[in-house]
């Protein structure tokens, strides 16, 4: 059974991408225990987004030192692209609590990046982050079918 | 302004999706002539996925018979991949109309995976087709934003 975190920053705020999230969830549920958790974002405006993302970043780094025990990966759209098999099988592969961290609509702070944590792609696209919290957990509910064997076609 | 059809096989059948895909629609009109022709997927069962995979090319292709003066990209995991702003700089290159074929949920066939068209990729990872549809209408609409230097940031 998948043991697993999604860090995130932020609220989702269209409830179409909340709903999709809260779907996956949910059918993640024989398969995962699985929670996703919403660092409060850094308010923002033009002329502070430096000082805001290395905010977000300690919160991250703060939340993230009670899981030094964990396997952390990086969501990044310059990380290591992989397929949905490949995905099955580096989840399956993790002994240990498995935490997914998303950034914000800033991105990554170079606290973050400089990490020894590895860096996976869900594609080369740009994504607003919180359709790549639904892209990510569409992906553990595939991975979940596919470890299972089950017949998941879309 | 981008001219643009996406021919995909099937409706969003899951609500939060079909609103998605709706909302990307709405904020491209300023943009985009766009469209999304669904058509009809063929009903099938464990034993006829093939048929029902050629009769649904049987219809691309003539839909498109129509459209031979236009751009056609088929969208594939296995296709060309690109970033944000490759993909914007591609759109923004073609002059005439523009053609996403979006596959259903049993994929493509060799008919049509056989013709000349580019296939482009969003990602290696297998996405639901209706997912897929969301992803592109973003990326579009991501597209058309950075073609006119607006600010757009998620």
């Amino acid at each position: 059974m998948f043991d697993i975190i999604i860090l995130a920053i932020g609220k989702i705020r269209e409830d179409y991408f909340a709903e999709a999230a809260g779907e996956y969830l949910k059918r993640l549920k024989p398969y995962a225990r699985i929670e996703m958790v919403e660092l409060e974002p850094a308010p923002f405006n033009s002329s502070n987004k430096e000082k805001a993302k290395r905010l977000e970043a300690e919160k991250i780094l703060n939340y993230l030192e009670k899981y030094s025990d964990s396997q952390i990966f990086i969501l990044h759209e310059r990380g290591k692209s992989f397929d949905s098999q490949d995905f099955a099988k580096t989840l399956e592969g993790v002994n240990r609590r498995t935490i997914f961290v998303v950034g914000g609509s800033l991105g990554f702070d170079g606290s973050i990046l400089g990490k020894n944590w590895p860096k996976l792609s869900l594609s080369p696209l740009t994504f607003p982050h919180e359709m790549a919290r639904v892209v990510l957990l569409e992906q553990i509910y595939r991975a979940a079918t596919i470890v299972k064997g089950k017949d998941y076609h879309y």
